[in-house]
């Protein structure tokens, strides 16, 4: 099957949610010990996930994070506050344990694999590493396109046979999380944004990991220019994507895809996730029902982007640190909307009495 | 021990946090393989927990959720949704395992203990219930004072009593959360932080379990009129907590104080624990340092108890159940920060590059 057939087919079987499922869940609800409505996003997380995974008790038992990594040729304009030698560092790390997604994923249950989409160096082979990687690293997108069309197309092939695989595996797959890792990439992500909606570069652009003021200045620069140089096309998303996104990106744009085909919930991290999550449903509306928002960032562009996809986060905790840190500690929330739907016991099994009228009767 | 004495030695206990761990923890954070301050509230959780355990490396392997359960006397005014025969078949829910406190406390490894502060009926002995029945419910605070002095202390004592037993078993304590059952107690918890600010009624008044229009119409007046008969004095809070207040929010400020003293992080839930919080803060203001607040409650009221504490809440779910569930949903977050704190590799651990000046270097 081409890169083209695949994306055809896994668009076309991302499929409605599951209206039966979710009215049954909103039925339970009602009859599990507390006040209709009182778990408030927990109680509408047990709906929506009834919805994507069309059962009437959905499920959190098997979670995986996926985090992709790659590198930017931008960074030889100084867009970032680390040098581009970080990105390998840290898939080591990941691989590793030592990194804060690791910790979070640990403590949730989730597994973390780690997937190389264009890495500037080679990575010595690892069991939690997969390797696909479609380039070392992306051209300067100050210059010219970051990506040819087939390169993003091959890196967003990749993701959607991660998520078709780990959709596929014994046990199937419950919860999927998105993770990034790639030294410059709130630079790629910030025009994406700007692309799409149009907004002045400066309105969606931050210090991603900690530029300072004149440094923020000159990243708002080359974003301009990148637009100006590029001229992406808004009404064609992989056009925006080749332009100025990232293999990483356009990998979280395919898992985003792939997973969407197998029913699978997409929590989807911060800022950069957020932008792969736009290219995704600004290419097709649909995938927008199977994603959870995880987080809002402390990257000013990440709001604009969830307001686009009328998307509400979770969690408000000021992360901005990405690898997926928001969506592992977002699963933790989501696991609890679910245990308490299979876990709590109804009013008929507690023998607890439910909202009655007896204001009325006591007061008249 | 009168308990008067055993009061004024436990705020006597209450000292400041622990400046030197607080600094150890920002040092170390600092060392971590992430960029400074990435982890937002996480980072800033762990160098207050650091200064209230006052330990460099805070710790969240034990914790306990209390439900403190008690009656009031107000219910018979119609001021809730639901009778008052719910309080004694929810705290059995409790006991069998089968309520949502239950389920988030199992998921975050946390124990529960259900405390019958003044529950209006006997309730048959259970190894997780510790009976401190001061009454039989409270009286009907629309017509004179809810207790009399003597037996809001004798509550406030329980409290310290449970905190410092807990505190003083084997393994210690590492993270108390505070819960509450007691139908009808929002009225009383809205009176209080009526009290305290002088605001109307109206505005710190909400539908608790779910009152109609009609409804909280009638439970403002009830309120209105239990502020005007009893005139409780601000400046007191033991006034404020006796007359308008409830057992097991009595309980809770004690609990409250008892955490404090034994330099136990306390992670108050919603409204009603939150009600204990503002008269303990307002009692002894030091006590405010030991303090997290879990969420933000869709009580109206609950917002302006946080703002006259100055407490930011961790999350904000549109949770409205009361019973500690935001404290335990809670503890899963306070638990991530530390876990990152204690497990995460550090920068020369992992071989990763520091934060450097690079943006510069490149672009001269």
């Amino acid at each position: 099957m081409s890169v083209e057939e695949l994306l055809a087919a896994t668009l076309a079987r991302i499929g409605p949610l599951d209206l039966a499922a979710m009215e049954a869940v909103r039925v339970r609800q009602l009859e599990l010990t507390k006040p209709p409505g009182s778990l408030g996003r927990l109680e509408e997380l047990t709906v929506h996930l009834a919805g994507i995974q069309g059962r009437v008790r959905p499920q959190t038992d098997r979670k995986v994070m996926v985090v992709m990594a790659a590198d930017h040729g931008v960074t030889v304009e100084g867009v970032s506050a680390y040098p581009a030698a970080v990105t390998p560092q840290m898939v080591q790390n990941f691989l590793d344990g030592g990194a804060a997604i690791n910790v979070f994923a640990r403590q949730v249950g989730a597994q973390v694999i780690v997937a190389d989409l264009g890495v500037a160096s080679p990575l010595p082979p690892h069991p939690a590493l997969l390797n696909y990687k479609v380039g070392l690293g992306t051209r300067n997108l100050a210059h010219g396109p970051a990506m040819e069309r087939a390169e993003a197309l091959q890196a967003l092939a990749a993701g959607i046979e991660i998520a078709e695989s780990l959709a596929a595996a014994p046990g199937g797959l419950d919860l999927l999380g998105t993770g990034d890792m790639g030294i410059g990439n709130t630079t790629p992500s910030s025009a994406i944004i700007a692309a799409f909606t149009g907004l002045s570069v400066e309105r969606v652009t931050g210090r991603g990991t900690g530029l300072d003021d004149a440094g923020l200045r000159h990243k708002v620069a080359i974003i301009e220019q990148a637009l100006a140089v590029n001229r992406p096309d808004p009404a064609d998303p992989l056009d925006v994507l080749a332009k100025v996104g990232g293999f990483e990106i356009a990998g979280l744009v395919g898992l985003i895809f792939g997973a969407a085909a197998a029913r699978v919930p997409v929590v989807v991290d911060g800022f950069i996730s957020s932008a792969a999550a736009l290219v995704a449903t600004e290419w097709h509306p649909p995938v927008r029902d199977y994603l959870i928002a995880a987080h809002n960032s402390v990257e000013i562009g990440h709001r604009v982007m969830l307001e686009r996809m009328e998307l509400s986060p979770l969690l408000n905790l000021n992360l901005r640190l990405g690898e997926g840190t928001g969506a592992a500690l977002a699963m933790g929330v989501i696991e609890a909307a679910v245990r308490a739907l299979n876990e709590m016991a109804t009013f008929a099994q507690a023998g607890v009495s439910e909202k009655g009228n007896q204001e009325s009767e006591v007061r008249n």
